[in-house]
């Protein structure tokens, strides 16, 4: 998609490593930094400088790739990766194919291709969802910056833009890293109009009809139809099934989890609820807000009850 | 309660005028500023360096008190200051009070003095709900800060406190204005042991058993039971009721409004979600996150179907 005017995919192959836009800097400055070895990619992925399930997928394919280069065992760089991240099931679901593949450059490359056609395909399948003048509310980022090209809850709504059709975002600003200014500036980018609003806000816009339809994307989604995603994913679901709001969750194949491993949410750093990012006089800086003890799940579970439909690239379903 | 180990008031009558705890500087800085005349106390209500409903009423009512002495008519005294805050009751339910008294300075000393009477029954009442390691949440700041004295929310906790119980609260951070951080504050003040969360965080939460039930405040509460309070409540509510987690308001006679006068959202500044305040390096400071379209509705509903009862100064009711 457009990053300074010029289409880009977030994760490209480039002379000896792959280079990435870095997300830890975003939306504050845009900088592309380069990976070379498996420590820069498992680095970059627990570090969230490359986030988003899809595109964790796609960075550890090339994680793999990359550290096979550099003599370490497939087994290592699969142990080394599969640590950075413990709910995304895209990161498991990558690293299996990896092991499965002989040539690794091109089954790293593969990935991110059949990302980008999965996300094609759920943009075209979510797209009947939508109506010119509608408005949609999506919480986190999944939009073209977690996966490697069009996005997954996002792909609907590029869909329906470049098809000419007017629709609006309400972008919940998802504290406590703010993956919405993430969606607000990739919406920005791409000229789509949107509002970001602050996470409490949903259900009173739910509550006076000012959102059509609610889309999420998902880090892991079980069979059963149970959806793990960003912490405050469940309360706007909550939310839209009190106000008869449907609420979609956009999900690859690459997230459904057919296994019955039970949800393990991950605990992150006090220090993302305790400090905040931005700018200052245009410079980036975070300030601390509190000091206080401090609990910060990352992920919650939407249970399958609220879920409207699921987009798939095969198309909307009742269970995924 | 407690302010840097010494009782205070946050509103004290003091020389020529009336001193408060600077709530906007909070709680990065503690400093109390004078207020000397109506329109000292109509700019300190409307840029919330006094809030809360509860205190709005107080500071008002020391504004018309203090605009009398200046030479202002009390017609013109409760027009400024009716103006300040349109969604907060209290406030023109103290201008009621003080446009029927004729010693004003006594009626505003009187409407302080009932406030930390009726919060303090509140605590009385609400004390009845809690139990030893029992697991509160609250949203926003409905701690003595937000009153005069007690608090209303927090009033049951710092009850059960004072009687030796051990009381746990889930502080919501509450964007955008962070007043969770005001919570936390007050209850660091206290020794009443508590976690900041992000708002995103309550509903999962809750889902786990990790909260036994919730306590908000309310800027309007109808005579059908419909609160108005902070935005976000409504959400916290949706969760409580899915999890089977009981969800109370507490509410001093002044916050009830028997009228059918709708309930008017205030729409506040884009600025309060465009930036968040902090410290760097210890010193106050406050960041831009985006520079995007926002919106920023200060309240929502909750309807009385999600509200398990009310914690009254007469006890816990159906209705209020």
């Amino acid at each position: 998609m457009n990053v300074e005017g010029r289409w880009r995919r977030t994760i490209e192959r480039d002379g000896d490593g792959v280079v990435v836009l870095d997300q830890a800097l975003l939306p504050f400055e845009v900088r592309w930094m380069r990976l070379r070895t498996l420590a820069d990619v498992a680095r970059a992925i627990r570090d969230m400088h490359v986030r988003g399930a899809p595109l964790i997928g796609a960075a550890a394919a090339w994680g793999v790739a990359l550290a096979l280069r550099e003599g370490h065992s497939l087994d290592h760089a699969c142990e080394v990766l599969a640590a950075t991240r413990p709910t995304a099931v895209n990161l498991r679901w990558a690293l299996e194919r990896m092991r499965a593949a002989s040539d690794h450059e091109a089954a790293a490359q593969q990935i991110c291709d059949d990302d980008v056609a999965a996300c094609q395909a759920i943009g075209k399948a979510g797209l009947a969802l939508l109506r010119d003048g509608c408005n949609v509310l999506t919480h986190c980022n999944a939009g073209w910056l977690a996966t490697v090209d069009w996005g997954t809850a996002l792909a609907p709504i590029y869909a329906a833009h470049e098809a000419g059709m007017r629709v609006h975002v309400w972008v919940d600003e998802t504290r406590p890293r703010n993956q919405g200014l993430l969606t607000a500036w990739e919406l920005a980018q791409h000229g789509v109009p949107h509002t970001v609003i602050a996470d409490n806000a949903g259900g009173h816009l739910m509550q006076h009809g000012k959102v059509d339809l609610c889309i999420v994307g998902t880090d892991r989604t079980r069979g059963n139809g149970d959806v793990a995603n960003k912490i405050g994913t469940y309360l706007k679901a909550l939310a839209a099934r009190d106000n008869n709001v449907p609420f979609y969750v956009a999900v690859p194949a690459s997230s459904i989890d057919r296994s019955d491993a039970p949800f393990e949410i991950e605990e992150r750093s006090a220090d993302e609820v305790r400090t905040v990012g931005g700018t200052i006089d245009g410079k980036p800086a975070r300030v601390r807000i509190t000091e206080a003890s401090v609990a910060n799940p990352a992920f919650d579970v939407t249970p399958a009850r609220l879920v409207t439909g699921y987009i798939t690239e095969t198309g909307v379903v009742d269970r995924p």
